[in-house]
C-alpha cells in the first residue's frame, strides 16, 4: 500500500510512528511543511523536516516532541553570551550539526530535497520525507503588539517561528501568509507521490500552517484532489481546543472556528473525502457527513504508540470506506 | 609603556599572560597571525586568535592550551554521524559559537579585523588584538606523503591543519607557503600600532609558520625594522628542541637548524635587536652576538605564570639595554 502523508512537526510525526506501527510493510511518502523553515546563525532551520526525521529515526527528545535526545545548549549559551540572538529559538549543540550539514549542502548547490534525502541517509526514518518545495517559503503572521501603555499597539508582520515560539501566540494572528508559495513548485517526486498514492492522509497537524502551507504550493491541492484516492484526515481539535500547539489562534485568522467539524469544512469536500473526530465530538459527525465528508468519531488521542496506531487503523479503515462506495 | 607583540597560538598566548603580569599597565598590541585560517563546515576558523582571545580572556582549556574550558564535543559528534569531517580537527561546542558569529559577521560585510576586535568585546583580553591582515592568507605545506607498499610517494600541498594536526608532522615539510601572504594588506592599525610601539617583541612562538608569516605581509617586516625602536625576541627552542610543537620540523623546510642560534640568525640583525636563549643554550650566545644580535642567556620555560612574567621583565631589560646602547 502506497501512502502519502501531509505532515508538520510534532502531531505529524507522532502520527506518523503510529502508522507504521499500523502498517509495517507500507510505502510511505511524507511531504514535509517547510512553511516554518528559519535562517538563524546564517543556518537553514526546517523544524518539520527535522521532527519527522528526528522522531521516526529514533534521536527525538521525547518529552518535548522536538529536537535532539541527551542534547546540551553550550553553543546556545556562547551565542547568547556574545550578544548574538535570538535566545528564544532552541538550538542545541547536537541539533546544530543538522543545521550545518544542511546548510553547506545548500551551499554547494543541492536542492533542500536532496539535502533531505541525504540527512535521512542517516536517519532511516522509514519512511520517503520530500519537502513541499525546493523553494523558499516562509509564512508570516500579522499581529499587533501591545502598546506600552498609550493607546494602540505596533502593527508588525512577524516570521511564523517569532509568533510562534516566541509570543507564544500570545496575541491575535490577523493574518498568515506563507510567502513565496504562489511562487513555489512542488519538490520533485512530490506530484508524482500523490499521483500514485493509494490512500493520503492528513495527520491531526495544524490545519493552517502545517497543512495549510503544503496545500498552498500550486499543484499539490490539485493533484490530491485529482488523484482519485481516498484523502482521510484526523481532526486536531478535540472538544473544540486544540490537542497540542495553539492551532485555535492561527484557525482565527483565517475565520475557522476551533471545531473538529469547522476544520473539515475548512479543508472541504472537495479536497477531503473522509474526517476521524474524536469520540467527545461525536456530534460534530452529522454536520461533517452534512457537508459531504464520510466521518466517524474515534479516540484521538495519541497517549502512546498503541493508541496513536489505533487512530491510523481507523484512518485506513475509513478509507477503504471511500473507497468502497 | 606600548609593546607590540607578534603572536602565533599557544606560545605567544602564554606568553602575553606572563607580559601583562610583568607590566599590567604597559598598552600592549598583539599582531596576530592567520596563516593558519581555515574554513571548516562553512565557517571561518581563526585558531591562533582565539587561543590568545580565550587565553588572555579566561576560557582557555589550560591543560591543552587551545579550545574551551568545560566544553564538549557533542555537535563535531553529530556531524562524524553524518559522515562529514573532518573529523581530526577538534571543535567544540562553546567554540562552535565564536566561529558563527565570525563567519555572520563576516558575511555581512565586516573586516576581520572589525569581527576580531567586537569578538573581544566579550573576552576583553586586555590587549588590542589585530589580525596581521584582513585578506585571507593560508599557510600551505609540501609533503611526500608515504607510498603504500611500492617506490614512491604522493607528493602533495596540504593546508598547515592538515600538515599539523592531522599529519602531526609526521613526514618532513618541503616547503612552506603563504599563500596570499604576497597580495596581502596589514590590516588597519597594524603599522601604526608598530610605528607608535616602544618596543617590539617576538614572544616563543613558531619562527616559520607564526611570526614569519606574519612578517611575510609585505610591509610589516619594514615597518619592525624602521620603528627605530628594540626588537627582541625569545627563543622557541630550548636545547636544540621545540619547547612545545614541532618548530623543527618547519625549520628544517626554509632551511634553518633547530637552534636557539639559528633562529635569531634567520630573523637577522636587520631586524632583530636582542634575543633572549634559555640558561642551557648559554654556549649560543657568542654566536649569536656575532651575527649583531645582543644576547642573554635568561630561564626560558613558561613553566607558570611567575616564571613567564620574568622572562617578560628578561625581554623588556634586554630591550632597555638596547635602547641605552
Amino acid at each position: 500500500m502506497r501512502i502519502v502523508v501531509l505532515a508538520g512537526g510534532i502531531g505529524g510525526a507522532r502520527f506518523l510512528r503510529g502508522l507504521q506501527r499500523a502498517v509495517p510493510d507500507a510505502d510511505i511518502t511524507v511531504i514535509g511543511n517547510t512553511g516554518d523553515d528559519i535562517h538563524l546563525f546564517g543556518l537553514k532551520v526546517c523544524p518539520d523536516l527535522d521532527t519527522v526525521m528526528y522522531t521516526l529515526g529514533g534521536g527525538i527528545n521525547e518529552e518535548q516532541g522536538w529536537g535532539r535526545a541527551e542534547e546540551t545548549f553550550h553553543l546556545k549559551e556562547e551565542l547568547a553570551a556574545y550578544g548574538v540572538g535570538p535566545e528564544w529559538f532552541g538550538l542545541g549543540d547536537r541539533d546544530f550539526a543538522t543545521h550545518i550539514v544542511r546548510t553547506q549542502m545548500l551551499g554547494a548547490g543541492y536542492p533542500l530535497s536532496a539535502v533531505t534525502e541525504a540527512l535521512c541517509d542517516r536517519w532511516k526514518p522509514g519512511v520517503r520525507l520530500i519537502p513541499m518545495s525546493d523553494d523558499r517559503v516562509e509564512t508570516h503572521v500579522a499581529v499587533t503588539l501591545p502598546a506600552d501603555g498609550s493607546g494602540s499597539g505596533e502593527r508588525k508582520v512577524v516570521h511564523f517561528q517569532e509568533y510562534w515560539v516566541r509570543l507564544r501566540a500570545s496575541v491575535p494572528a490577523e493574518a498568515i501568509v506563507p510567502v513565496g508559495a504562489e511562487q513555489a513548485k512542488p519538490a520533485p517526486g512530490v506530484l508524482e507521490a500523490i499521483a500514485e498514492a493509494d490512500v493520503v492522509l492528513f495527520p491531526p497537524s495544524n490545519p493552517v500552517v502545517s497543512v495549510g502551507t503544503i496545500l498552498a504550493v500550486p499543484g499539490i491541492r490539485e493533484a490530491i484532489a485529482d488523484a482519485g484516492v481516498p484523502v482521510v484526515g484526523l481532526s486536531p481539535i478535540v472538544g473544540d481546543a486544540p490537542v497540542r500547539g495553539m492551532a485555535d489562534k492561527v484557525l482565527a485568522a483565517v475565520g475557522v472556528e476551533s471545531t473538529a467539524a469547522a476544520v473539515a469544512e475548512h479543508y472541504g469536500s472537495g479536497l477531503l473525502d473522509g474526517w476521524l473526530v474524536d469520540t467527545v465530538d461525536a456530534s460534530a459527525v452529522e454536520r461533517v457527513e452534512a457537508a459531504g465528508i464520510r466521518c466517524r468519531a474515534v479516540p484521538l488521542m495519541m497517549s502512546d504508540l498503541d493508541a496513536t496506531a489505533q487512530m491510523a487503523r481507523e484512518a485506513l479503515a475509513l478509507a477503504e470506506e471511500v473507497r468502497a462506495s
